[in-house]
């Protein structure tokens, strides 16, 4: 894993995940539900995935971060959403968005614009096609999986990070981190990590801890991708398939200290 | 892993779906849909999990293939399944139906004979009790587990294809597929497969890539189900328990190459 | 593992699951759905999820256990819940309820209150913190994170189970089970299962599955307790980090015999 951001800050992060264990509330899909909570867990946070409109403003009351993820998306969900991410902005918690599938549907995408415009997220995180989608609505993207790569999103991601006052992050092989002028970059990680599920609502929550106890969300989503890539490198090092690989980059998480990276 | 399908058409299939990796939409149960995409990813395709009535016509018109399954039910989720049918239909596209836990309760045996009736499933697979209780509605079956054996359930399937026009698959010890007439056998696997929760679930998600691919639905689900039993006695080989047996089994899925087969 | 439970019950215990294979029905939580399945094969019993509000009355008619978990809560599921635990206590079948982060939002600690009027629990087991906030509405938690040890909790637990003739179970380092007088221990278990999501989910399962087929429910829940504080402890001692705990947990439920404890 190489990273532009430099090392101690890098360090000085995780530690801060570690001993702060932060709580970061998720609305997330079912499909990644299981694994998100336990990568939180393994970096040393505290999740809680709750998503009753109800409950919405006492939950994320008590939360360091919010993460909104669109992955298996419903009206219901909709108005959960709304409601957490207005009451995280009233209350000025960092607020992360991944907007799983935008292109895919324009459904998804004008809900993902929607949300956008209502809550104010500090970060936005997706694949490449998922940034263009939101920037230009005729690019189409195939279901979940990104169809261009990072680099062709980079301008995009600049331009999303303008309009949106939103730190916006590409992840791929490469992984670009932009407030619209300055762009940190990360890369190593692995091909194998496309092939488990919902890797990327992982880093999406990932960024949501970092930024629960990181101040600068450029700095806290770049040490999030980091860590990311430095798990998934060293996992995909001695998994034999995307079942192995998914269990020992939890695994790898959860043994990793500040001073490794 | 015996078949009666020739060899070749098996290779041919496994390589389609490796190297058109086809979208394959699902709108499937909670329990089950982190590994049902894990598994369609470890064999080549592109999952897409969505269930959201507003984007079924658009999801499903950029899919392969759609798999719908009734594992945790309820109106909304009917709504969804019925929407995307149609569309699905309408366009063509093969559609693969799980009738989880049909004879447990009556609700789901009518929610599955209404999506029959609605969008004319090309295959629907299930364990023998859930075949025997939508042929007759008196079967009941405990829970989602089969009571009956795969071997009992063949003129039931037999039936069923008939009245429906749906190439049926009963997967068992002995997995049949049947057209009405002609029936396709597959045997193997592993016991410890049924220790696994979702194995069924999962096998109609990956019956869904290979009917994307193959236009025969006799061939695309008798090639899917071999490739089940394929990695599940691989993978039984070496598990100690069903949690292993998760892992082991999308690694080999992931592993395995057109000419192993 | 210690336990106050005689070894001989605790053993008779797990062969009377292991040979009746009770249908539990589970209306859980999505980020644990599929651990909760597994573990249920894992011990021998047949594990049904479903929440649909039409078929509680004929699902619960065949299940042995109902376990109902506020994980993932909202009104649509609650009015799930409520028909299905008025189903079991109409056909005195054993409810097992999880109040998941009770005291973490105030609508869940008064829905927690509510599913206990309308549906009589037969079992609650809850870290200290969710206990707690049953007993007194002004202790708060964090998220679904206990903030107390449940030796702090003991006596909450104790004036829970008296005004709701409840057996509480509280899990933690040491876990107690009590009816208001009685009191069961339970010790063993590992550090390590606090880093896998859904952990005392699972045990709520697994006291599910105990309860269907052991009638005194002081009984039921130790052994099921004591199955979980084993298999964790066997598990942790070669587990690498929370990813592989959560396999090798399932692997050693699986392979537990009723001699071993």
């Amino acid at each position: 894993m190489n990273t532009t951001l430099p090392k101690d800050l890098l360090s000085a992060s995780l530690a801060a995940v570690r001993i702060q264990r932060p709580l970061v509330q998720n609305i997330t899909n079912y499909v990644v539900m299981n694994n998100s909570a336990n990568a939180l867990l393994a970096i040393g946070a505290s999740p809680v995935m709750a998503h009753w409109v109800r409950e919405m403003d006492e939950m994320t009351a008590i939360a360091g971060a919010l993460v909104i993820n669109l992955g298996t998306l419903d009206d219901g969900w909709i108005e959960g959403m709304l409601a957490a991410g207005k009451a995280a902005r009233h209350r000025g918690i960092p607020i992360v968005l991944d907007p799983v599938g935008a292109g895919a549907t324009s459904q998804r995408t004008q809900a993902a614009m929607k949300i956008i415009d209502a809550c104010h997220p500090t970060i936005i995180r997706g694949n490449a096609s998922e940034i263009m989608a939101l920037v230009d609505a005729r690019i189409k993207s195939k279901g979940v999986d990104s169809t261009a790569s990072s680099d062709d999103a980079l301008e995009a991601a600049k331009r999303l990070a303008c309009t949106t006052s939103s730190v916006v992050v590409i992840s791929g092989a490469t992984d670009y981190i932009t407030d619209g002028t300055q762009v940190h970059i990360v890369t190593g990680g692995s091909e194998m990590m496309t092939a488990v599920t919902g890797m990327g609502c992982t880093s999406t929550a990932i960024i949501g801890a970092f930024s629960a106890v990181v101040c600068d969300p450029m700095e806290a989503a770049t040490a999030a991708m980091a860590v990311m890539s430095w798990a998934g490198e060293r996992a995909a090092a001695y998994s034999k398939g995307n079942g192995s690989m998914q269990v020992n980059f939890l695994d790898e998480l959860y043994n990793l200290t500040p001073d490794q990276l």
